[in-house]
């Protein structure tokens, strides 16, 4: 079945020196010959693959621009298909003009992630490298692009390569004693498969164990700020957002209560929430504020806890109460923030508090901005993403973690099959089960649904 | 004198499915080949010109990204310097580490409209063409897209090359006059030198004429909106915003009292300045307020005068005293609102109100949304925009119309000398400066604070 011809603005909107117009489908060449004119009048349904050609771009008897247009030959585009790629003067106007003239010749407007679609029906990767490009597009710090890169460059779907294959190898011995079954004869020593199979298990373990950290990675790695709310949340937040000299994002939570920052500390990403403050109420409606801000206290993986060297430790410690039991398994900082306001013995004497909470300490000055390169580094160090290799593969992808645990769970079935002796159908059912999630993640098996869902998603352009 | 390659990130900014890096300058492909591995291995230093070649880019011995890249030699590219162009993945972090990677091996970050300057240094454009093409970026609608189009392309270059050579003809004339002083000749028959000069002398005043227009044009055509508080100013205010399916943007104004918002009816770009309300008042603050609307009003070239139908005649009476005064020379309409609520009758006769007032009259209902587009169709008729044709000359830009007015002073000083008689060589310094000035806005006259100030406009990457 022929492709509709699908053209979008590719570059970031807005407006900029240049921008560039994608066109992708069998004919896009010859439908962009309706509206280019180079100077010497040359088609480029001509010109050789790869090369770029000056003229000006046509749209109801008007000149709309002088552009370059690059021209492509299948399969060796991105989309794997006959592709042109126009770039023209960045105007708001000449990019949405360019996109109708293309229109008025037959194209389509592209959907989301359409291209990325195309190029992964035409072979040219498999689905998690697909949906590694938008993670790469979306990639704000070392670690995350590198995480991605990885992914898009096949390193993901070689492991899962890698499983399939000794997946197939286990349930084709299975099978074959299936097909001699009347014989009763076995092929495979019980005792091999088994190892085999925890060979798989461990593998596909490894893969879903790596979610943990490839969430923090794509997402942020969960700070809880909490305190008194004189403790001095916002002057640390700003001065953490405001040292960033990479990229930083603002991201409003749900709730006016919970805001959330992401900020880039030495290539690793940190998502902060400021809290509201905690304390006793009785009023309701700031009983559901310090729900919510308990709520993400228990999601955060580390915990900054600010603490006014001013004010008396009674203060601190009616807030421990409460604070404390939801402190378990995760990284705690406590925080003793205006050191330039008390003397050395006030601090040190300060800093003993709460003797039984295991937890780094640290001594700030959020507003004369001491020790903060200290508190940076130490939020580095707790973060523990370790240096990610360009061979380290690192599920970041909520759908493959899914499907990857569902696999797990079909393994670990026919497994207990294997011990418990059951049949081998039964067996062979459960691996194929496994398989199936398996090849969901690399597209091999794929709906409809599955490819939308994932595509959406994606900046229409790409 | 050696340039030194400059690169920079040339889409606009921010996330989106592709974003270029651009460099020019003698040796920037081969630095480039620092950065970028081909499959294949080869260099892009023996590629052909204008041709696509895909590799990675490495950066600190990792993999940045997967990249096309795109070769022009001089002089065949924009600034007519070898060119390259990096067609990355449109992630921040990826366009940012491109441009780091491509500065660690010896490039330079390029100043504001740096690329278009070296373009028209090596002679692609002359300075009035090169000041188009910022225009042409920032054209937001269908007539000040072809005014920038017509620029770009030499329109008004050639409209001063004939000037100049008229002026040329003349002043050789004289000058040769001036050879022969001594014997006094008169090779040109004063009558028919008035009449040259006095053709040239028309064409600059067309030229610098068309200045209205096309500040208008590019600046949108200023149209305020007065009325009572009531009166429905916001509400049609935001419906023609809304109903506009193409660019709209915010500008606001340095006073709080002052909205302005750009709309873009039927090609053309208004500047609509929601005004405080006007009343009489006493109040010290308030009175500032009012006075800053009246300077406003006194530049708008069409007035939206929203007249409440529901409101006593004394109301708009009384506004009348203040503001008819001020509405001289402007296009005034008279938009009775909230048709809706009022019978015909009572609309008929309130809208005989001010009945000596020039102004067209049209019956609205904002909250309705009835007649709004006979509004529309009225702005269009009222903003006396020509059809726009591809020969067509528009100076748009401030620094031409104050260049070729000093060209017609200095033109009007010779014809005035040639009157009176005065010596030869008064009249030729005149014509020369006229010539002068004229060269200004070509950049044949130029000096680097000139140059300076009109890149230093420009965006980054351009």
């Amino acid at each position: 079945m022929k492709e509709e011809i699908i053209c979008a603005i590719s570059t970031p909107p807005g407006m900029g020196a240049i921008a560039v117009v994608r066109l992708s489908g069998e004919g896009c060449i010859a439908l962009t010959d309706k509206v280019f004119v180079s100077p010497s009048g040359k088609k480029l349904v001509g010109v050789p693959a790869n090369t770029v050609h000056f003229g000006r771009i046509l749209y109801q008897n008007e000149v709309l621009d002088e552009v370059l247009v690059t021209v492509f030959h299948a399969p060796h585009s991105f989309t794997g298909e006959e592709s042109v790629e126009i770039s023209c003067h960045g105007s708001v106007y000449i990019q949405q003009k360019i996109v109708e003239g293309l229109l008025a010749q037959g194209a389509r407007l592209a959907k989301a992630g359409e291209f990325t679609q195309r190029a992964f029906k035409n072979g040219k990767f498999d689905l998690s490298q697909a949906e590694a490009v938008a993670d790469l597009i979306a990639s704000s710090s070392r670690v995350s692009h590198r995480v991605a890169m990885n992914q898009m460059r096949g390193g993901f779907a070689g492991k899962l390569r890698e499983l399939r294959d000794a997946l197939l190898h286990f349930v084709s011995l299975i099978e074959l004693e299936l097909d001699f079954s009347e014989e009763d004869v076995e092929f495979a020593d019980r005792g091999k498969l088994r190892e085999l199979m925890t060979g798989i298990e461990e593998k596909i373990e490894v893969l879903a164990d790596s979610f943990q950290l490839g969430n923090a990675i794509k997402n942020g790695i969960l700070v809880a700020i909490i305190g008194e709310t004189n403790a001095g949340k916002s002057t640390l937040l700003n001065l953490l957002l405001n040292e960033e000299k990479a990229i930083v994002s603002d991201i409003h939570g749900t709730t006016r209560d919970v805001i959330e920052d992401l900020v880039n500390i030495h290539g690793v990403t940190f998502r902060f929430i400021d809290t509201a403050g905690i304390r006793e109420t009785t009023d309701t409606i700031e009983m559901l504020g310090i729900e919510r801000t308990y709520r993400k206290l228990d999601q955060a993986s580390i915990v900054l806890w600010m603490i006014d060297l001013t004010t008396p430790e009674e203060e601190v410690e009616s807030l421990a109460s409460s604070v404390i039991p939801r402190l378990e398994g995760k990284q705690v900082v406590l925080l003793f923030n205006k050191s330039d306001l008390v003397s050395k013995e006030v601090c040190m004497q300060k800093m003993s508090i709460l003797p039984d909470l295991p937890a780094h300490r640290l001594l700030i000055s959020a507003k004369q901005k001491e020790s903060i390169v200290d508190l940076q580094n130490l939020l580095t160090v707790l973060a523990h993403i370790p240096d990610i290799g360009e061979s380290d593969v690192i599920v970041t992808n909520l759908r493959h973690y899914e499907a990857l645990t569902k696999a797990l769970a079909a393994l670990r079935r026919a497994k207990a099959g294997l011990d418990e002796g059951v049949s081998n159908d039964f067996i062979s059912q459960d691996i194929r089960e496994c398989m199936f999630y398996l090849g969901e993640i690399t597209g091999q098996i794929s709906t409809d649904e599955i490819l939308g869902n994932i595509f959406s998603k994606f900046c229409i352009g790409k």
